[in-house]
């Protein structure tokens, strides 16, 4: 999302404006629009990989951009609680050497098609000075969660250790995780970490119109707190209701870091020592 | 498609290294991807609008930038013969006037959703310092077509008069005539004019494996030959076996301009005083 502006009132703005068919169960201005075909429910999804934005050219590969615009998606379809079984994706950039990084770029979405099971069906390229990648795609889900959905009182968990630098390499969205959550528990909200667990749990808060309490001493960091604010994690944090009865399972599974609080107690950090309120950095704007 | 390579080299690498599960009927490399749901069969389908490449900002306004974008990939789905259902958009672009642009693009989309009776289902924004949009979504479809199918002998039509240049500000893909000739006749192959004639029947007769002889004294053009090379005209150029039997109706209905033939006889036009070869202007590249 665009960081310059109030992206919640974008989002009220755009619920006020588009009307959709009844077929669409989620629209627009939530994570996954979720859509009924049949007997079945889909989410639907896009998201842009940017030169200069997202990656910068000399610190990557090829390869390694087709993977990781990928991962991103699937990440998302992860937290929405999907299975993917379609990606698509255009592709624009500058066409050095006969486009050969085409090439490239195809070779690191197939390994993920292969890897994550879904067909590559697409999609377009075009001429432009910069890279610009755009994945969108289609995913199945049993029981679709939003980020929209935590309630006060929720414990919020997330699913693994953060700042596993090498881990992060291997691009693995939690989709089984994912699953498994939905199928064994009632998960209320969830929401991948893209840009840092600090700004993402705010983010899930933002959208649930709720507060949140962050245990730090609970957090799993790897290397120091910076791993906190640190994207591409692919990590998902989640919320259940702290009446859930296989809690413990819950508990031993993955990691509780904090709770859900209602709107009015901000959002806030505690460790053992303090309790402050939390600054959300670099996302002051919205 | 990139310009400076060979694009249907590229569609054969693409064949050759990408597979996909059973449920995709037609994937990579074709006009419009086609899968199973249930009982019913969808297209999949994504394309991009650019800055600098496919738009000026000085030349439109952020309202037509909306229309136009969603109005290509529209024509692409009416091509493959699908009514449009979900759509969804990826944007980029400078955050000028706290994003007002935002607003403005989305309207245009609206208008169309509203227009051609799709849901728009949402997307990703981010910043860019040029204006990038990429719009995808899905259609149903009973029959697909493709550019692909043509056969020697099949007699070529366009399904209106090239060249209104006012009309073309209307943004009107043509959807209901795709539907019409699916529903009521043997459609060989389809593809729509996004950037002239010439080029776009020559990107048919090539994916086809087959040659083609345009009637040039046949196609009803407004103002001049050159709109034979004119882009977004959002007509469809489509192939029927010359043995069709109410092929008087589609001559009343459409405008005959021309005969696919055998791959070896290539790509000709013919006029009453003369035939000749075609050269595809400003794409000789591929």
């Amino acid at each position: 999302m665009i960081k310059s502006f109030d992206e919640l009132a974008w989002i009220d703005y755009l619920k006020s404006k588009v009307k959709t068919d009844k077929s669409v169960l989620t629209g627009i201005g939530d994570d996954c629009a979720v859509v009924s075909i049949g007997k079945e429910k889909f989410l639907l999804k896009s998201d842009m990989f940017i030169e200069g934005v997202h990656f910068e050219l000399k610190k990557t590969t090829f390869l390694n951009i087709g993977k990781r615009a990928v991962a991103r998606v699937l990440s998302d379809f992860a937290a929405c609680a999907g299975l993917p079984i379609y990606i698509g994706a255009s592709v624009a950039g500058p066409c050095r050497q006969d486009c050969k990084y085409l090439k490239e770029i195809l070779a690191g979405m197939l390994f993920m098609a292969k890897k994550y099971k879904f067909s590559f069906i697409g999609g377009d390229t075009a001429r432009a000075k910069k890279f610009f990648i755009d994945i969108w795609g289609m995913a199945k889900t049993e029981k679709p969660v939003l980020r929209s959905g935590a309630k006060t009182g929720d414990l919020i968990f997330i699913t693994g250790r953060l700042g596993k630098r090498d881990f992060h390499r291997s691009f693995e969205p939690r989709i089984k995780e994912a699953r498994f959550l939905t199928r064994n528990f009632k998960i209320n909200s969830m929401i991948d970490i893209s840009d840092g667990l600090i700004i993402d749990l705010y983010r899930l808060a933002k959208a649930s119109r709720k507060g949140a309490l962050v245990l730090l001493d609970k957090v799993p960091v790897t290397k120091s707190p910076a791993d906190l604010y640190r994207g591409e994690d692919y990590e998902l944090i989640f919320t259940v209701d702290k009446r859930e009865k296989r809690l413990q399972k819950l508990k031993e599974l993955f990691y509780p870091i904090g709770e859900i609080t209602a709107k009015n107690r901000g959002y806030k950090a505690k460790t053992y020592k303090s309790l402050s309120k939390i600054k959300v950095k670099g996302y002051r704007h919205f």
